[in-house]
């Protein structure tokens, strides 16, 4: 198998256009996901940390439930991984709300300074790209990255009120209530059966607008950015699709999927073998109702943070190309008329044994 | 005068708690600042790069004008440091609207990587903080910080229709509308009068929440994340207030501006003989009925794109403490009864000659 490091070019570690190949180690030391019922109740529900049936979480207010969330998700962070908040340097954090109140709520009483993100549902991987270039950079030992959402609180942010009970088109997704948070670090201190998981590169994406208007259906505006993103990295390290073992995207659901296989074949690349929608895998459409899947930031970031890394940790998968997927619209710029334009954001995740070589 | 070179400690950068020096130089290659009418007619008028008479930049909405007001901004910001987009690697960028509306429909054309950015009025440290990691890092030769606010698009955000007219509280700011943009890289191209800029180091804020709930005084709910900043900074940097030619905040405010210098005192630090607000300097409060002052991301990233860079390169002042202030919150936090808790990012820029040593 290609080993990443091979594919890096000079000027330190740029690869490409739009790439980055982390030559000093980014080490993954930490990941907890919290989710709400019915996330529990889907075919991923046993690989959670937690999961919390109240969907007020406790609070008075479905903004107020998503920054508990992200509370509870730190904490539990801190605890499963023994780091004390003053290890760590930064958080990378971001959430769906306007002006990112889950976040500035659910983070302030950590007292560890605070960049926030908005990529929309891309935003697991914006924080964890630009956790992991301060962490290789050597401006910082141990960051968090974290990103949340909760289906109330997007419903009241871009939908209708609940109370309507709306019906829901067939090409539309449910915001996943949850919260997945990494801890990414300098030095690997968290080996699990001899493997360790390493950040070894990422890839940042653009606007991509193919003029989609149609905030009910957000895997087709998505789509596009995802197959220019992962065209990009492919293009950019010089490899093809088997150099991963999966390539996942965050949200586009059962209708996005169709279009990113069908964009990326355009474009010269098969995916089918390797490729899932951690929007298709988290709930049992059929059962749950969830129409075309799961989305929302929180989406990808409990996939992540559960059955992915568990499985990368079990020896099931070495690498992993995951790009989270973000429509960038918001209910004003919808009114207004305009298109959905999509963005994503791309980061290698690598099984490596603890001394950083790549493992088995 | 103490060198910043001097104050680098150990762990590659890492300075005190929340800080980073930057020992691989980041320079200061281009800047751009566009403004409205009204910003115009203030007393920083002359320093603009162009003055906008129309509010509406010539589109339908006031959304779309503060989308176009970036799109101006970076295609002549371009045009300014004669780059090309091909040439710069990111935009790091970020705006007041829910879901970075104005920033994801006034970037998509340029087809270059986005790194979308929230920290209400702080934005613009927030993206040169981040920008100055990658360029530092090797990750990015040329990187593009950017920051906008409108005043009308604000105010249909955060306050009332335009149409009702509404009273304005005495401690209330008045947004900007404008636009300021930096380019930083990783050599140094633009020399003026044997003088560079460089940015030399960060401090990233911590989310601070006194309990003011007033969200028309966002100095006093700003004002405390401020102070925070500044003394974490000199703390970090083991340096004194007059380290500094001038210590410049974001959006205080007449009102903001005594807390802060009153909160100082009470840590120990006298910064009055090298202090200014940016939202006090850009507008006549009384001529132009502004109250409180300006405010807005725009508002501090105008002012460091127009008069404070040409003060420096003018030799004005060698080293400058730059820290915006975000106030954070959303009409949804706000109408639910929340605070209105604080941030600040902080970026020191440094005048050097052209080799990088100290300049003068």
């Amino acid at each position: 198998m290609q080993n990443i490091e091979s594919c890096i070019t000079a000027n330190d570690g740029m690869a490409g256009k739009q790439s980055v190949i982390f030559s000093k180690p980014v080490y993954l030391t930490g990941y907890v996901s919290i989710v709400g019922q019915k996330e529990g109740q889907g075919p991923l529900g046993k690989w959670f940390d937690e999961i919390i049936e109240d969907p007020m979480v406790g609070r008075d207010t479905w903004e107020e439930a998503e920054s508990e969330l992200q509370a509870r998700t730190v904490s539990r962070l801190l605890e499963k991984s023994q780091y004390k908040k003053e290890d760590i340097r930064y958080i990378f954090a971001g959430d769906l709300l306007g002006q990112l109140i889950a976040t500035s709520f659910g983070l302030e009483k950590y007292d560890i300074p605070v960049f926030g993100l908005y990529g929309a549902c891309s935003t697991m991987a914006e924080a964890m790209s630009l956790a992991s270039v301060c962490v290789s950079s050597g401006y910082a030992d141990n960051v968090i990255a974290l990103a949340s959402s909760h289906f109330a609180s997007a419903e009241k942010q871009f939908r209708y009120p609940l109370e309507y009970g709306n019906q829901r088109a067939l090409a539309s997704t449910w915001t996943v209530t949850g919260c997945g948070a990494v801890i990414l670090s300098s030095r690997c201190n968290n080996a699990q059966n001899g493997r360790a998981i390493r950040i070894t590169a990422m890839t940042t994406g653009k606007i991509v607008d193919y003029g989609v208007k149609d905030s009910m259906n957000m895997g087709a505006c998505m789509a596009p950015a995802a197959a220019d993103l992962i065209a990009s990295n492919f293009t950019d390290l010089n490899v093809t699709p088997d150099f991963y073992d999966l390539i996942v995207t965050g949200d586009l659901g059962s209708v996005g999927k169709q279009i990113v296989l069908q964009l990326l074949k355009e474009k010269g690349y098969d995916i089918s073998n390797n490729y899932m929608d951690c929007g298709i895998e988290i709930f049992d459409s059929a059962k749950q109702d969830t129409k075309a899947g799961g989305s929302g930031c929180g989406c990808s970031a409990v996939t992540l943070c559960s059955y992915l890394l568990g499985q990368m940790y079990a020896g099931h998968y070495q690498r992993i190309l995951f790009v989270p997927t973000g429509a960038l619209l918001s209910t004003v710029s919808y009114n207004e008329g305009k298109s959905v334009p999509g963005i994503a954001h791309g980061v290698v995740l690598e099984c490596v044994n603890p001394a950083g070589k790549e493992a088995m």
